[in-house]
């Protein structure tokens, strides 16, 4: 997959500690050798900081604000939600086919992602978001384990459906897959060590992403934030019933 | 919002017993005037029936299957994720202004409607969409207060600064507000007299909504299904914290 990026500077705005949703958007730029801005890790004094991300959130009034981080900014141009984010940039930054059915399919692969996605955070908090861990932990526990024996075998056993021969989908939807097995792995060892072995399509997918020059150098890279417990993915070894 | 329809039939595939997520595809074609078959809902001697539905998400193999319902079938395309199936039938059926920015926004806003529809889905099954809401009634109960009180306010005082002068945004997203108030009024009535009273943008597109003349005539006929407590939107007074 070529790059085919323009001479463009694309500035992203998430939150500047995690890899969270807006490490969909990060591989995306990295693996397309785009040049990208992430607002939020620069020093305020640059004009950066998680102020200048909120600044944008409230708005003017006028223009269409995004209800939530990630979201990237392109000229004038604001566009927020991951996928339809991802939606725009991949045919500038050429990863995806032009033609409508392959862009269709790939958003429509890429907001299933999505969907798993929030279903992965809602097992570290399934009372509310704005609840801390502690004050949910044994409803967690209950939502993880039903999770991991239900939803995830059966979104996982979707993709490894949809992976054909090549084992790549051959768009940005790869680099989703890949950041899902990532994300699963930390959260979830004991139990992705059980289910990823009826799943060789995304176990494969996942090693050959991971090899990509641009991407192995971006993983290698500062720029690329550990995963940690203020995210998406949370290792929290009670949740993980393996 | 004139009708640019084009002579096509679309196949609409979703359960046929709940409004869910397929209501906000059924409103599009409604309001279009398009031509469409409610697939799941005509008898199976038909080549209706969940069976028929079923059939295309197991798929032969070789095409994308949805992950989940609603998917709509054009031509020989299938095409999952409701906000995804909005986007593409839009411009189709004269729902939104045909430039990428607005079309980009629209989508931006109906994904920020389908991640509020996931939370209230989320107040009745907190835990697990597979255990009966008798089986988690409690964290329910906790649940929806949060939400009540945070996150609704939130995503509506959104979408209320969002409407302007008009009071609507002029896409297919208006349908999907509308849509969205008569959900809501279902399931919290308490709540939402209280909340509502500090969005008049909101209430007046609703009242607009419901009064154009193929809206209004689809919602007086049969193809509407009530609200009931098998949909997304349920009502339990218990959750209603009013």
């Amino acid at each position: 997959m070529s790059s085919q990026s323009e001479a463009v500077t694309y500035d992203l705005y998430y939150w500047p500690e995690i890899q969270g949703r807006g490490e969909f958007v990060r591989l995306a730029f990295e693996e397309a050798g785009a040049t990208y801005v992430d607002v939020a890790r620069l020093p305020a004094a640059t004009g950066g900081g998680v102020d200048a991300m909120l600044r944008l959130m409230r708005g003017d009034g006028s223009a269409l604000t995004p209800f939530a981080p990630p979201f990237v900014k392109v000229g004038d141009l604001v566009i927020g939600q991951t996928a339809n984010v991802l939606q725009f940039l991949a045919p500038r930054l050429g990863l995806v086919a032009p033609d409508e059915t392959s862009r269709v399919h790939a958003h429509q692969l890429m907001l299933t992602v999505a969907d798993l996605v929030a279903e992965v955070h809602d097992t570290h908090h399934p009372v509310a978001s704005s609840l801390y861990y502690e004050d949910q932990k044994e409803e967690a526990v209950r939502s993880a384990r039903i999770f991991l024996r239900e939803r995830l075998p059966k979104y996982l056993g979707y993709f490894e459906r949809l992976l054909g021969p090549n084992r790549e989908l051959g768009s940005y939807v790869d680099l989703a897959l890949f950041q899902l097995i990532a994300g699963l792995r930390y959260a979830f060892p004991r139990a992705m060590q059980r289910i990823q072995a009826s799943l060789p399509g995304l176990v494969s997918l996942f090693d050959r992403v991971a090899t990509r020059s641009r991407i192995a150098a971006y993983l290698a890279s500062p720029r690329r934030i550990p995963f940690n417990e203020k995210g998406l993915f949370r290792h929290y070894p009670e949740l993980d019933a393996g």
